[in-house]
């Protein structure tokens, strides 16, 4: 009998994230009575709010827990199209919102709207590495644009229109960035659109940052042009990350075809998570969200002054998100050497640059503030003792 | 400006499903004021067990709602564990099961880790669109073995053999069936299982209807071959559908590569649907669960002895699942016709065979019994009228 065939090729391109082996390691401590400062986690430690979790339990004592619709329950598709009438000033037809699974599932369904075997898409370097690998299951490209400080860690239109060629179907746009933060500005976006549909090419636009904003709150993508799709999420700003659900915007014409990959790939979003999610777009939970947005903006400016105080870089102030993206080059040669001392002397786990691409990521440490202030407070003791 | 580009390749291979055209007709017929008998739907009526429920309940008034691992709750993937050990007397490690977004979740992993683009998967056909459409989906091409009454709507050793080429890595058996709901036979799945594993490929055993079985209950693939990779789900014995949960059982070895597709695809099944999963494998769960494989078993013996007297042919009676597949060539020359004659005329919402392959299909009708006794009545006795 033969050796049952390798694993498909795919796998050999999708990486395991380092931190991984570092959280493994941090867990082993704790068990071993170590206290460790977690600043390594891309989730909000603020739960999800009061109504949105009542709306959960309601649906269950309701009985309300057969399939939704493919696409989405319909009166969660209103309610998303309303919250871009309302946040943007946008319209956006209700049958152009998909419910999905988490914005894991609103990446699989857009890119496999778009991506044909050895199809090139474009995406920044550093970035969130699931988006390359998702590119590459579906087998694809993922074409690396380097970006750096000079750019805000955005791609520029410039750098679009250079890496385009035969082949390329897509650029990935990720405002705000994880891990870097920061917003791609209306005018290089409109640039960078005015490039890629030009070239009959379609931007996909991750928005899942965009309620943590602690700048002028940023345009949507389709505010640009609605040939784009745009994925977002109830996971980051609606503090609903374990109930698994996102949505993802196609552009008109694309109706039929998103409903049948749904329908094949997942069926429907969970439904648990379409009801509670109905309870997100009120003034009561939105005034929940806009104090649980001051704080990670508190928590920014508490980390970013204290990492600064410790010889760490931090060039571009990130505009969103929960990261700060440091470079450490000033205190360490390698930063992934560095998260291990960090981790292991100091009790503190942090993302080296290594799990977000290859361009200076050596250079790079991404700092999560899902943390409360007085373990963030600790965690910077920590470092100050580690460096002082 | 050019147009953008034209939708990926694959998106032609995958077909919509010709009952939704019938469902969405059926919806309009309702909103018209008419009584539709729906015998169409693939999803049992019967709700989720209450401890179930409460479990869930309990799990969002903790607040458990965060990320879980990639892989699973550790105390779910154990309890799953214990299921093999209880229900068929296998032992499988908890590190080689994952915890997944419904057994769609599953399928996409099992496939994601044997096939490249342009291998080949050979399954039953008729069979269940969305596995075809799976394979498609990752640029692998479905190689269909029709199958009919001969080997009871089952692939054959034979036939798998004589469909093996190079570039086929799997095979892919569902036991029961959807469409038919026929289990292959403990002698034919070793069998099945010798010819691939001897040619270096792997049995995908999808196992979802496992719970609803009628007649002896079958042995798991895995009690075959630990070789083989199980796909199962909590939608159907379970009836958790709208909570998206299911699992998939990987070989020895495959443990670290399906974490990282896993990490990378989903993040996480859904928290709040795991933490409910866990009341799953009580006592309590499990008699209410007999008495609702109880139900369906009345409806099963109730509506295959109605159609027969109809002049359908049921030449094999359905181990399990929830659906009849009736050969209707006695009543109609074309089974799609027929199907919208009977919603039309007799206001009976059935599946056409169309929508599970190209082998006889246009001979068959699925009928699900997943309506309570008192509508399969009703609507046998539409079709009375309408036949008589």
């Amino acid at each position: 009998m033969e050796t049952p065939r390798p694993l498909a090729r795919r796998l050999a391109a999708i990486h395991p994230f380092h931190v991984m082996a570092l959280l493994a390691r941090a867990r082993e401590m704790e068990r071993g009575g170590r206290d460790i400062v977690h600043m390594e986690i891309g989730e909000p430690d603020l739960g999800t709010p009061e109504p949105v979790v009542a709306a959960g339990v309601a649906a269950l004592a309701r009985g309300d827990l057969h399939y939704t619709p493919a696409l989405g329950l319909p009166a969660l598709r209103e309610a998303i199209a309303g919250h871009y009438e309302r946040r943007y000033r946008v319209a956006v037809a209700p049958t152009r919102i998909v419910v999905t699974p988490g914005a894991s599932g609103a990446l699989l369904l857009a890119l496999g709207l778009l991506i044909d075997p050895e199809s090139r898409v474009l995406l920044a370097d550093p970035g969130y590495p699931c988006n390359r690998h998702f590119v590459t299951f579906l087998g694809g490209r993922p074409v690396p644009l380097p970006v750096g400080v000079e750019s805000r860690y955005q791609p520029t239109a410039a750098a679009v229109a250079a890496a385009w060629q035969p082949g390329t179907v897509a650029a990935l746009l990720c405002s705000p960035a994880n891990p870097t933060g920061t917003l791609v500005g209306s005018a290089a976006l409109a640039a960078i659109v005015e490039v890629v549909e030009g070239r009959g090419g379609r931007v996909v636009a991750d928005e899942i940052y965009h309620g943590l904003v602690y700048t002028d709150p940023p345009p949507t993508a389709l505010a640009c042009s609605q040939g784009c799709l745009v994925v977002n999420s109830f996971s980051k700003y609606f503090h609903m990350t374990g109930w698994r659900l996102g949505w993802l915007v196609v552009p008109a014409g694309y109706e039929e075809a998103v409903d049948r990959l749904a329908q094949n790939l997942f069926l429907a979003a969970p439904t648990p998570a379409q009801h509670a999610a109905l309870a997100c777009f009120t003034d009561e939970t939105e005034a929940l969200l806009a104090e649980h947005r001051d704080e990670y903006h508190r928590r920014r400016d508490l980390l970013a002054a204290a990492l600064i105080d410790l010889g760490f870089r931090i060039p571009v102030v990130p505009d969103g998100a929960f990261y700060l993206y440091a470079d450490s080059s000033a205190l360490a040669d390698d930063s992934f050497e560095l998260a291990e001392r960090l981790l292991t002397e100091a009790g503190v786990a942090v993302t080296p640059g290594l799990d977000f691409g290859d361009h200076q990521a050596s250079r790079h440490l991404r700092f999560a503030y899902t943390t409360p202030v007085e373990r963030i407070e600790e965690g910077i003791a920590r470092l100050r003792r580690l460096f002082g």
